[in-house]
């Protein structure tokens, strides 16, 4: 059996998990969480066969801490659950509701999406988190993981499919898709999954987007400014930029384009390069850049996204300048303003295009569970429905209600009857 | 100059509209109000040399009354520009707002979309709407009209764009696109254009769909189904079913196949075709159908878009087989049920996964005059954002701002810190 043929089932059953109770999903996950607790041993004995064969294969020892399933991070997952049961129920939330004339009634409620597809890197954690914010908001999920956890994945989804299944929910509403050649055959399934999630390279991602007309949320670049204005509080300033810049450096958040005002450039750059060499970073800038402190010169396409400690510095006169540059050479994820000028930052905020418009913090902070939503799917920077990190909320749509007693248009059209649009 | 040139410098001058006030886009409106009161003489001399050609072309009267731009139609414009400037700001709405820490907010403020494409029939009205819309919603408009109304769709423009520019707004937040070969350029101004809104045949639209990588808002089919369950009021459910196939048949709010429950078909279906034969509606069915009343028979593949007085017919067991014959073969749209049952009803608007899901009216009220909204660019089957007729809100998105004191990320990650996630 394809995989085309299990999709649509899945779609199938779609409506009957949209329609279940936020009890129904809530029990479901109190379930999973007992259940990957319950059986964690056959989880750990399924990731130690992954690491070994990675050890074999030589793999890294970065790589190696991401596969790794560990007790701690079964705990963080298991707390992550209990916090999605805690928060409300995203689905069935009216926000619109309007009387359009005497007994025809107008009211705009949430549904999930539907049939989503998610395919994500090897970690372990990232098929409990997608799973179950699929879950929670009602969607059905066909899941992709890396090759490297692909004995992990299959204990997970096991356990997690079990749970769901024993809380009464449509069995077809969660699908493991365990073969890479699975991948081309879920970008033709276009009218049946509503929604596609690629996370991953660049490269990656942008091959979805090209090879498939169902919808695709997400983000390939992320290339993050920090902008240090002259009314910046220098020491802010640095503190910023290294936590951006070093805190986790292969992550799409951290920054990789620095911009500094010329009227403070000749003060701050020495500052600035001494702190991030200290940790290791390189600087990369133009021509001016270089008159100023020692760095490798790079022309316009030099503002490029490194995912290591490298970072591209310019100089622009102003905000204004700034903002231009973000907005042509962004894209579009989150960017930082340093300033205690009030108004500046508002300018910088308002004017920018990006998902995240942040001031006096780090780009890092862009991210599901920071942002209080328990979890993400990933961050989008499209701006077609969500944008930024995807929580909950994210994965809801909304349909219009209409109840009426046998009212018709031509009434209205004839002008036999007025409406008369009274929100309730 | 080619188009895509005039597309980047609207790029630029987008986030300047972006920050406008509203009292700034609501004088704008204002102004174009005034102007095309006063200056009307000139719009109807355009369009007398548009319908003057149309005629020599020997264009149908249905087609013709389209084209006519009658003082009626610029009166019903100026009272929805009136409606429009009534309405609140869509932008700079808080629409989540919570203290991740102390000192720490954030905050999800609701912004334009930024430079949207509107591709739409030969209409004139329809260029006053998408452009106020936008203008409203602080969106930088491509316009692109049909070409059977150049002259008429020019004169608007000009002293619509005048007014824009009096107001002081940027000149480059408006711009027509004459020539159909700019339809093609548009197509590829990925990263310059946010969103396509081609309105106009399935063919067309579809077209666009699968030529483009800008996100495309809209839809192609409006197959619109009624069920008639064996709770339904017989009277209703016929009063109903002519409106919405005979109130207006070329329009994708129209119904296009009826369900009728099995156990009242024997008795229902005669009158149905009586009173739809009377308003020269025929009736197509499937073999079950055409036992009972003289029906050409249809297959499976014969539930399509007529967008004329012809109607498909096929009978059901249930309310359950109806949601599946919608949400298989519908196209997501507007869907109603006929039944006096409240729970069927519940499963039914619960279960179809459509933008619009009714009881007890006429699928002819999805549209955004009916739902209050003022105006519509379009109405939207996708699920990824604006779903149903798309106003204001439509035209919307957000951003995250998010405003801190120096917060670094490493003090959560290492447990320096706390969230404490605050709504306020």
């Amino acid at each position: 059996m394809s995989i085309t043929d299990d999709v649509k089932k899945m779609k199938a059953a779609a409506p009957y998990l949209a329609a279940s109770t936020i009890e129904e999903r809530n029990n479901a996950l109190r379930l999973i969480a007992d259940s990957l607790k319950a059986d964690s041993d056959k989880i750990f004995a399924a990731n130690k066969q992954d690491t070994d064969r990675a050890e074999a294969d030589g793999i890294s020892q970065a790589v190696m801490k991401r596969l790794k399933f560990t007790e701690s991070k079964l705990n963080d997952c298991l707390k992550g659950i209990e916090q999605l049961i805690s928060l409300d129920d995203p689905l069935g939330k009216i926000t619109l509701e309007r009387e359009l004339d005497e007994g025809l009634t107008l009211r705009r409620v949430t549904c999930p999406i539907g049939v989503i597809g998610v395919i994500f890197e090897a970690r372990p954690d990232a098929l409990i988190q997608i799973s179950t914010l699929c879950l929670k908001s009602g969607n059905c999920a066909i899941l992709k993981g890396g090759k490297e956890t692909a004995n992990t994945n299959k204990a997970l989804f096991e356990l997690i499919h079990e749970a769901v299944i024993k809380a009464g929910l449509p069995s077809d509403s969660m699908l493991l898709a365990q073969s890479h050649s699975e991948i081309d055959e879920l970008l033709d399934c276009h009218g049946y999954v509503d929604l596609l999630i690629p996370r991953g390279s660049n490269a990656f991602v942008r091959y979805i987007m090209d090879n498939t007309r169902i919808p695709v949320m997400g983000h390939a670049d992320g290339i993050c400014h920090i902008y240090v204005d002259k009314d910046a509080d220098k020491d802010k300033a640095i503190k910023v930029i290294i936590d951006a810049k070093t805190q986790y450096t292969a992550v799409c958040n951290a920054v990789e384009t620095l911009l500094i005002n010329r009227s403070i450039a000749k003060e701050f750059l020495p500052k600035l390069s001494k702190a991030l060499g200290e940790k290791g970073v390189k600087l990369r800038g133009t021509g001016e850049v270089n008159d100023i402190i020692n760095v490798e010169t790079i022309d316009e396409d030099g503002f490029i996204e490194y995912l290591d400690l490298i970072a591209s510095v310019k100089l622009v006169d102003d905000v204004n300048e700034a903002i231009a540059h973000i907005n042509r050479f962004g894209s579009h994820h989150t960017d930082s303003i340093i300033t205690e000028n009030e108004n500046t930052a508002e300018t910088f905020m308002q004017m920018v295009d990006s998902a995240g418009v942040y001031q006096n913090c780090s780009t890092r902070f862009a991210d599901g569970f920071r942002y209080g939503f328990g979890a993400e799917v990933g961050v989008s920077t499209g701006k077609i429905h969500a944008r930024g990190p995807v929580g909950l909320e994210g994965l809801v749509t909304y349909k219009y209600r209409l109840t009426g007693n046998g009212h018709i248009v031509d009434d209205y059209a004839t002008g036999r009857k007025q409406f008369h649009f009274k929100d309730i």
